[in-house]
């Protein structure tokens, strides 16, 4: 087992009711900036509970923060924040409203020149405005995590930074508030948990055996609980454990004392950076080319994987890796997440394999994955195999 | 899923070489009381790594607290941290010399006439000093949460209590520290660990599916590396992960959103004080008796248990429950620790049953179970049966 230091201080609040419960942890007084999105809080019932919440609080809203949120769009919160003396954030929404509120919170008291170094230039991050999250899209773990990920619609870039200046300090998690969610969106939180947690245990034995069976309950969850939950959106038990599974699969537990990949998400940036897929789209379509491509390096996890996730003991090592990944494409197919990016209908998909490999070259990212073999030949053949 | 709220800040430091990091965890001038045990920490070279750690504060130091930690011993500390000026508590040791000094950090901040009602009478703990623990015994969990039990010599209970302001703020988890334990404590440990898994884990089914499996993931972890860790102490990757699976069995996490049962500890928390066994020798004795009493309440989950942790498929449900509680005694007494209360010595055992019934009911401890169904009749049978 690795060394390693593990701190995470954001309060879960779950279940059903809960964000009634928000009052109790934002300072009496304190000004409250209430984040979202594209409004559908507004349908849901969910900005109703959180103004029914905030009722002795004084607080103003910023609305429109995109999927893949962006830079301009916050920079214009961060300036609301300052004009408006704001104290607390509250970020209603899914992972990216949690991301760009991490983003304001962290650029409203940022003291250098320009905020955009933050993640370009990896500017430290000395304090960040308080901030909660109200989860209404269960699948990026955002809302107990120290990281986002910002989108900059002028140079097309899409980075992230992480700081524990950035947890935020409750997270509610009602299942109930993620029922009215399209399908889509569904199935691609699955998705997004479930690379989460292959990031983090799909590299190589480290004598860390807790760490996998850990990792593997997640996978297994998802597994079982996935399919439910997207034919039954009202389930609550199967809701409330998909939401539970991709909280934990990337609030730093499971990547305690082991080696990370990350390679499948910095590849799916950059694509969707390029081509406008969703960012579950991308993982799903790299993923299984990814373990083909590296599938020497990571032997002995799939042939784990295959083994307990999938119950897959018949046939040579290689075959039973080769199911185990067919397993996993099928998985993703099942859930309508597709795992090649033809059935995306992306135009000049054949490009891809070039113009991906550049754009991380252009950003740096030359040796990605556990062993940094992951250079931009690598992530060529990867998407070569994926088109 | 049971509406939860979890909340666990302290910041987990763990690996080789870990105590010199926690000069950068206490604030810079604080007043440090260092606390202690037995004295164990100045033969395996903890103290002297403590000590180099602290070199720029003013700390002093209070040995002597003992395993089961007397409240007469822990109010001489308090005493001290207030006649002192102590700012922060640094707890070195396992589970007593951590639970003593939270008990400390709450006593010395107490504004109620007699600190002992914070255990019998649940007073309010409303500030704490802060604290930090170097962990050398992997046990109790005790580390990362808020729960603390404490003995008193004069009139022979042992109590518990809990508070946020309790946890611990960092927890040094160097697993080298514990490879000179003696082989019964380490035997208590892997024990005390399952133990309160199984608390959190072994009650009824509640539609926490990832849950159940994290729980399982410790409870196989320490079957497979508590004998190899008991075999070859100095094994740092077997020790690790039992000292990983300690932690987290009791930090809070496998306990989100299911029921507990925790009669098991209560009833052995009286054995011990009325007949003086190890904390996880109780333990031992008392949980297998417990379910096959309880067996009809408990159907469910330990046919589960049966047959995902122990590989049992064959025979009726009664024959597999069965053999999956014979193959739990036998894991213990594997690890040498004994589960009847004969294999103990222990001078007139047959008269536990009453004896502890009567302590329990006495601390008004009638209804204990995830059921409330333990009452004493129970108790008596339950021990009956483990003389």
């Amino acid at each position: 087992m690795q060394n390693f230091s593990y701190y995470n201080p954001t309060r879960i609040l779950f279940g059903q009711g809960q964000i009634a419960a928000i009052a109790g942890q934002i300072p009496a007084g304190a000004k409250v900036l209430v984040t979202y999105g594209g409004g559908s809080i507004k349908k849901n019932g969910v900005y109703d509970q959180v103004k029914a919440a905030l009722k002795d609080h004084p607080w103003l809203e910023f609305g429109g923060i995109e999927p893949n949120p962006r830079y301009e769009t916050l920079m214009r919160a961060v300036a609301l924040v300052k004009s408006e003396g704001v104290d607390f954030l509250l970020a209603v929404g899914g992972g990216s409203v949690a991301d760009g509120t991490k983003f304001i919170a962290a650029a409203a008291r940022f003291d250098g020149a320009e905020p955009w170094d933050i993640l370009a230039k990896h500017a430290e991050v000395k304090s960040a405005v308080p901030l909660g999250v109200v989860l209404t899209l269960p699948a990026t773990g955002s809302e107990s995590n120290t990281f986002a990920v910002i989108s900059r619609e002028s140079t097309g870039d899409k980075l992230a930074f992480g700081s524990e200046h950035c947890y935020p300090q409750f997270a509610v998690l009602d299942p109930q508030t993620t029922f009215s969610l399209p399908p889509r969106q569904v199935a691609n939180g699955i998705v997004d948990a479930f690379v989460h947690t292959m990031e983090q245990y799909m590299t190589y034995p480290a004598e860390a055996p807790l760490q996998d069976r850990l990792a593997e309950s997640i996978l297994k969850t998802l597994i079982e609980v996935g399919p439910q939950t997207l034919a039954s959106p009202q389930d609550y038990a199967a809701r409330a454990s998909q939401v539970w599974s991709a909280t934990l699969a990337l609030n730093g537990l499971i990547a305690c004392g082991v080696p990370q990949d990350w390679a499948t998400h910095m590849i799916g940036h950059e694509i969707t950076a390029e081509f406008g897929l969703d960012h579950a789209q991308t993982l799903a379509v790299v993923l299984p080319g990814l373990w083909r491509n590296r599938r020497v390096e990571k032997h002995a996890k799939l042939l784990q994987y295959a083994e307990r996730i999938w119950g897959i003991h018949d046939g040579s090592e290689e075959e039973r890796i080769e199911k185990a990944i067919v397993a996993t494409e099928a998985f993703f197919e099942s859930l309508g997440v597709h795992t090649h990016l033809g059935l995306y209908g992306v135009k000049d998909a054949a490009l891809a394999p070039q113009k991906i490999a550049a754009r991380l070259e252009a950003h740096g990212f030359t040796k990605l994955g556990e062993h940094g073999s992951v250079m931009p030949a690598v992530v060529r053949e990867i998407l070569a195999s994926r088109l």
